[in-house]
């Protein structure tokens, strides 16, 4: 592989390290050198709002802490579920006193990392209200909604619980406005190009030349078909269909649209989908109040994007409006 | 190749379509098509500012319009200069009656089509100041400044310029901001993977595996060595001694960092590279004032990354401290 590594065994070590040398005007390390803390947590009285997921998604978890946004995140090994420790660290870097919600990815490791995290910090007196996004759409049918995965849509339930929680919001009120960021959330991604483990040193699944993964996970998990690789224009209107049928919106709903790159996708590639993805949304009646495009949650330099629809009402509006201040511009 | 694309001919025509569809509440297309133009624009009595590219760069050129950035971007087809009418078409979207300041690289062509376009638009009426990057350190000697390419630090150039044009700088002050900016920059880049143009179909340049090549161009032009592949550490020190040892600035110099992928490059071993550019710098005596990792300047799918390094003053500070809104976070 043609990386920028040190030792493949301190990806992490080393990327966090990097980070927060970037980064240190809006956040520092905590405590425990894999939780991340936005500078001014805890701030006293707020709601503390706390991530955390495995490593190799930046500036997926990490990237995303900050002023307005999320207080803590606790950071996994390279597509791991942080440890309990970590969590329940994040936990209380993030407490203002006021209690913590952790907004996650339904994931086994963090669903279980999570809950102990959470025993854990009751003994100190913590409370932690929890929302697990689970806006992938092709991990799972609809009837199982609560088996499907988290993805990218994990950004809009941060900005938009994060966002509640500045506004002075109680516990039940940021977990709620989180939950229905999320509720409101379909995801799908599509890969046409593996990624390597750098400790690993092989691709961790393959995508053959000439085909395309329709579904895929953050990590390789199989989608719902494999099939040759067609134009952006047919990959967008197949994205389109899955997410927006599933979504099931009624005409004139306002929606916020997110595609991102896994790594190895250039930008302008995004851009190519997107214009597509608008053609698609606004024929079904929908109306597009904000797009994001670009590396928002990516997958180390696996090849492909994921597309996310948000539906919004005059509430979540507002939300996704406040201004915040972290790695990314949201 | 695995990509996003429909017809390879089409790909900038698809990139720009996806692009104002994305970002249509900062910035929207011209009456040419080429040519990207900031909502506001032109600004009634103030200095209109201009650049222009070849595309495959995003978000590099026309990703940088808006309010207090650029107010127009001319628009070129893959890896190629934009036309002299596209440039000329630029400045009259950006004119504001104050002038217009065309900020651009120094490549034969965008040079060649630049100058046309001036004469076009003198015609009009229009007086077009510019000024020309040049802080590719590998690309001439230094008593050939004048020869060097323009990469990354034309970012800081955009910056700093459009920033002066916003306060009311006239037309010679914000070529003077804008000049000092890039005299002040510092690039290089490294290579560990090719792009192809899609219309072509193969790399446009060979980069074997196992090896990397320091000093690369943008556009796959050969660097000052072609060598086996350090770890990140080794590499970030090479890149802070080409950089620094040009850039000779004395002990105690507040410096911006822009650490940029090109492309296929993932976030978190840019951030692995920053670990070490942070030590080499602040082992310099140098003062690092802001840090920006990211995908800031691509090139297609390259794999590699460039480090910019910008001396500051207190004006060049408080001009990179001025809010902006384009679709990077700056």
């Amino acid at each position: 592989m043609q990386r920028f590594i040190n030792d493949p065994d301190q990806v992490v070590e080393d990327t966090v390290k990097g980070f927060v040398k970037a980064h240190s005007d809006i956040l520092r390390v905590g405590q425990n050198p894999r939780v991340i803390v936005a500078r001014d947590a805890p701030v006293a009285g707020k709601v503390g709002v706390v991530t955390g997921g495995g490593s190799g998604h930046e500036p997926g978890f990490m990237g995303y802490t900050g002023r307005n946004m999320l207080d803590a995140v606790a950071v996994g090994e390279l597509f791991s579920s942080p440890t309990a420790k970590s969590f329940q660290d994040a936990f209380r870097e993030a407490n203002g006193g006021a209690g913590v919600v952790c907004l996650y990815g339904n994931y086994a490791g963090d669903n279980m990392n999570v809950k102990m995290a959470i025993r854990l910090a009751a003994k100190e007196g913590i409370e932690v209200a929890t929302v697990v996004a689970n806006d992938d759409v092709c991990s799972a049918p609809p009837h199982e909604r609560e088996k499907r995965r988290g993805v990218a849509g994990e950004i809009f339930m941060w900005k938009i619980g994060s966002a509640r929680a500045s506004q002075g919001g109680s516990l039940e009120e940021v977990r709620i406005a989180a939950q229905k960021a999320i509720d409101n959330c379909r995801s799908i991604g599509v890969g046409l190009g593996p990624c390597t483990l750098p400790a690993v040193g092989h691709p961790n699944f393959q995508i053959e030349p000439g085909t395309m993964e329709v579904g895929i996970g953050h990590h390789g998990e199989p989608g719902v078909r494999v099939e040759p690789l067609k134009t952006a224009q047919e990959i967008a209107r197949d994205m389109c269909k899955i997410v927006l049928d599933d979504h099931n919106l009624p005409t004139g709903t306002e929606v916020a649209v997110l595609v991102s790159g896994l790594g190895a996708t250039p930008l302008n590639e995004l851009y190519i989908l997107n214009d597509t993805i608008e053609t698609e949304i606004t024929g079904r009646g929908l109306v597009i109040h904000k797009t994001y495009v670009g590396n928002y949650f990516t997958s180390l330099e696996m090849v492909g994007a994921t597309l996310t629809v948000m539906a919004l009402d005059d509430e979540t509006k507002a939300l996704l409006a406040v201004d915040v201040d972290c790695t990314m511009k949201l």
